[in-house]
């Protein structure tokens, strides 16, 4: 199971040759940026949602769209979801979560 | 690299045992859905913002914050990481992407 | 200029009583509060995109696209925009803007 | 109640010659234009939080809220809440809200 946001990842980057109007993914890169991140902020908001509507199902539907999203926006990027888990992986590595809980009290 | 995000989702998992002031984690838990829910907003525009920087550093830390709070959310909830994955890969196998872009034309 | 906000409430109120393929307002109403509540995320996201491109125009007209869906919000809550004046009001009269500044120290 | 925008829009522009420590609308202007978004995009989270909660004090709050930085974001870039409005208005002048409709179903 772990692959699979590779294997995604891989998938978006050949999206890149097809015409816009072959796949969705495709028509994204070609309406470009804005419409990505406007997609992210949809996705967010559809997130919270079904998390007040105590759909577990919908909940897991709803922030599969936001991960997906946010990789077509990685890939938009030339940047690869094995950077988002590398800063995790970094978190983890500082003693469990205190760095986190000390960056939010600086901020 | 993989194993990351089931990692992360143990540690949550640990994090409920813990008070509130021990750590980041046990505090949002403490706080409750509508909390996690707002960092959710947070992180998701922050996300938006990064990606309109142009600066790809903070695209990444912003975006692992974005992933951060969504597995918060999911150890809230009792459910796993694997199952976002699980609803990409179930998607990744309906031939690509197509079912995706099926049910935005009909949304 | 300064009624505007109570006209545009009194025919958010007459769109109840039409059919949801009449009017955009009525079809919200019909989808329901997800749908409506979804409408503000987007806008929202749509304002900060706005602002980042530093583009006035398009930052009046997505932040007069996410105020006319917050007023669909208070309309289909039964809700009036005077309340939302009234709060703001509320504030003005605590010595300026300083009770909002205690607020946000003790949040 | 109706001139409260505007008097409002003339706090927000007084607070232009403060300094940061001296209130929190001048924090804000000083942390600048992605501060201000991201408390757009925090408030947009709330309100759609306090609506899923049929919390009708909640919601007047948090859309309250949501105003009042909209207004502060208006403030920062030179703009005023009566462009807003005028948007607004000239949306009405178009045959009721069938502008709005138009411009759905071609995005």
């Amino acid at each position: 199971m772990n692959n699979i946001l590779s294997q995604l990842a891989e998938i978006l980057e050949q999206r890149k040759t097809q015409a816009a109007d072959q796949s969705y993914v495709a028509s994204l890169y070609q309406k470009g940026l804005d419409t990505i991140l406007k997609k992210i902020g949809e996705e967010a908001t559809e997130t919270v949602i079904a998390a007040k509507n105590a759909n577990s199902e919908q909940l897991i539907y709803e922030m599969a769209d936001l991960w997906f999203h946010c990789l077509v926006l990685l890939a938009y990027q030339n940047a690869h979801p094995d950077q988002i888990l590398g800063e995790l992986q970094r978190r983890l590595g500082l003693s469990g979560l205190t760095e986190k809980a000390q960056r939010n009290q600086s901020s």
